[in-house]
């Protein structure tokens, strides 16, 4: 059973969502397959239309939304607000590729008459939706990665039905945007169970062994998502799982960018503390030249900034293990934040340094701690800094700041495009933009498949499996 | 230790070639890890220099190569020089299509200078090596998809370096086409390690488990393609596996083109018996309007057929095993052709016959049976094969011989489309063209990741990880 809990408080509140019963799964399941062959069929400019149709009800219940969804997650109204503006953009930007007829890129090759390996028959590569894909709600993002995500968004324009698992975090919030996703999809005309809704853990582990399954998409916790991934290779028949699992994203800033520590603790703060340090794109490890000046101001504008609640209890316990084991390392110097309130869920925010010179072993620093805890290593040489990158997994964003791109810099680009999946010069990692040139994904454990992006219109290709028709006419298309 | 086999014979000859040891292993992927910079960060135009000095390599030692694989597959010189020229094609495709610089498709965003979520900075996506990749030789194409094949030339393409195991049914031959590639590799002025190979079972457990290895592919048997598999999905850090494991092709053939027994039996039993039946696009499963005239015809067409060897003992034997499972499934008739030599590695051709009616059961069809074994299974309406399509698993290619694409017809082409990567109208499955338009992929156990195909151009993009550089300037370009 789930209930919404005020993480402010940590008060329950609102009606309980039973878990999901093995017929109720079974029929979720079957409802989502039955509609695939008619919502796969239907022309892209429908569900495009269908698409659209579902964005403006979200947008059109936007202050319900977002009231719902701060009481559940704490996230605050103004994030909120922005977040569903981002979620219904994501949706009309699948429409829109859909619209634009670019998301299948159809290869044609005209027969060639002429003796082997050079001649052959007329060929079309097209794409198909690839089957019914179960996707699991993110509690970080209740509604840009959660039931009407970009996962499921992208799923659907790619012609497939969707069953997702609503994150208990946050049960209220994706019941109504599910409702509102259902009732918009019924008013265009589109099959029942093209999306279908479930609570409960084991909603979630029976749908991704559920044969009738296709592809999974998941945005969590290494631990979970790992579960997940390990589930779904290990069926008899294993199906692709898109896991985001989250990153260790590496800052690096160059000396001669190294200016301003007023400014520059405010930036860095800004961006470490964003909704209490839940992004998967913190910047987790800030690497910066030795500096007594800036670390004191740091410390000074840490003590000012005003605590901010976690999405919910586990969140918070499984911050607070990953704190202990840093705290273990013993850092050169443990920044903190203000008292944080003893009731709801809340911890107070710190900075640990370390000096880049002292570190032999590197586990921990692969180590994400989801929530307010930053680590900061500082470096006397560059090569320093460049040893410490060259330990690092898989993350989802490097940042670099410097004035110029000069050898040393290109060095560091390097390194970090060699484990990121994406490099962003003189920016902050948080705040991922939906374009077609997005990429958010990575090596593992940034994502369980490197090659694909749960940001931007290339998301929807991972729901598109390739078909090639060999020797039919001209005229021929697929329906 | 590994020894060639003549297959003709049981006889064998030649050189032992030594399983790797653990130092061994470690050294061959050790210097592809340090090529791997290198060979990356290469121009495109200077890999594609490099792998047309290989396809020159080879095609000059065309004679010495089919005469050595001939001796240890038994498959005849003519396909072997065929064999050859299609493998030295490839490598050149691959290199045309690095020339012609459409292998990445980069995207570029502008930067839009708006409110979010529609503002963003400048996004470049591009894409890099996924690192070093090992490929594992086929059987039964030792030279199209082993040592210098489609995995190991789209993998170098990509900018990867590749560690081969060699598949111990064609040792010398791999050895062979490894020295060539290797000295002409090292005449175009790449580094060392770019290309290494390897022999013995435990050479590919190894390389497969290793944290240096960055991506796997291999074509062969589902048994041993899903074992390689599961260990590369088990790893601490998981990473993409490109498995071909096999496939029952189904062959539909409608009333309307079922005409000419004589002429449709020869075509059938020329791609049901090309290559001793050991083909991944095997014609495995025929369906056929119920009529005893081509049956009887083809039963006469069948006894004349001469026996071919299988490529070495293990074959033999896996087929022996899976052609008991079906024996004891109690065809309505079998067919049996010419008595095989009973000294080397021979089976005497046979097929089975069943109603469509009487199929209740249909796990024996999912069941690949890789040598001369066909099953034709009869049917007297239509909608009792469709029946027998949807029971069917993930195969490689569906093909249908139809007058017209009527309605009946359009309904096989939606179920074959349903389960494989590749619809051939009016043409038997045997031949995959390398073109772009090519797929040779498909939903497991066809392919172990359905999105990507093994032949043609798009199989570079197995090995390519895109990398996104946020707010660089326009002139910034990856090295």
């Amino acid at each position: 059973m789930t209930t919404s809990v005020n993480p402010r408080t940590g008060e329950a509140f609102g009606p309980d969502f039973a878990d999901a019963t093995a017929d109720q799964i079974d029929n979720s399941v079957a409802r989502a397959l039955a509609a695939f062959p008619i919502w796969s069929r239907l022309s892209a400019q429908k569900r495009a239309f269908s698409l659209n149709a579902i964005a403006d009800a979200l947008d059109s219940q936007l202050e319900i939304l977002v009231e719902l969804a701060d009481m559940e997650t704490g996230l605050g109204k103004v994030r909120l607000t922005g977040e569903v503006g981002r979620t219904t953009f994501q949706i009309r930007s699948f429409a829109q590729a859909l619209l634009q007829g670019d998301v299948i890129g159809q290869q044609l090759d005209v027969a060639v008459d002429a003796p082997l390996p050079i001649g052959h028959p007329r060929f079309l590569r097209t794409k198909t939706g690839i089957g019914v894909v179960a996707v699991f709600g993110a509690s970080n993002f209740p509604f840009a990665f959660s039931v009407m995500g970009g996962d499921t968004a992208s799923a659907l324009a790619a012609g497939c039905c969707v069953v997702v698992k609503a994150h208990p975090a946050h049960p209220q919030t994706s019941q109504k945007v599910f409702d509102i996703a259902a009732t918009a999809l019924q008013a265009t005309g589109a099959p029942d169970g093209v999306i279908e809704l479930g609570h409960g853990f084991e909603f979630g582990q029976a749908v991704i062994r559920d044969p009738r399954i296709s592809a999974g998409a998941f945005t969590g916790s290494r631990s979970g998502g790992r579960a997940l991934f390990d589930l779904a290779q290990s069926r008899p028949e294993p199906i692709p799982f898109y896991g985001e699992l989250g990153s260790v994203n590496p800052v690096v800033i160059l000396e001669s960018a190294f200016s301003e520590p007023a400014a520059l603790s405010s930036a860095y703060l800004d961006s470490l503390l964003l909704g209490n340090g839940q992004f998967c794109t913190n910047p987790s490890l800030l690497l910066i030249p030795e500096n007594s000046v800036f670390l004191t101001e740091l410390g000074a504008q840490l003590k000012v900034r005003e605590p901010q609640p976690f999405l919910s209890q586990a969140t918070m316990e499984l911050h607070g293990r990953n704190r202990a084991q840093l705290a273990a390392r013993s850092a050169r110097e443990v920044l903190k934040g203000k008292s944080a309130p003893s009731n709801g869920f809340f911890a107070t925010a710190e900075i640990c340094i370390f000096s880049a010179s002292e570190i032999s072993t590197f586990d921990f620093l692969q180590n994400e701690c989801f929530g307010p805890t930053g680590i900061v290593i500082t470096y006397k040489e560059l090569p320093q800094a460049l040893r410490i990158l060259m330990k690092l997994e898989g993350a989802l964003v490097g940042s670099l700041f410097t004035k110029e791109l000069d050898l040393p810099a290109l060095e560091v680009v390097e390194l970090l495009s060699a484990i990121s999946g994406r490099v962003a010069l003189n920016a902050w990692p948080t705040g991922v933009a939906v374009t077609s040139g997005q990429h958010h994904g990575g090596p593992y454990p940034a994502s369980t498949s490197p090659l694909h992006t749960s940001v931007g219109i290339n998301a929807i290709s991972r729901f598109l499996r390739p078909v090639t028709f060999q020797g039919f006419p001209a005229e021929f298309m697929r329906p």
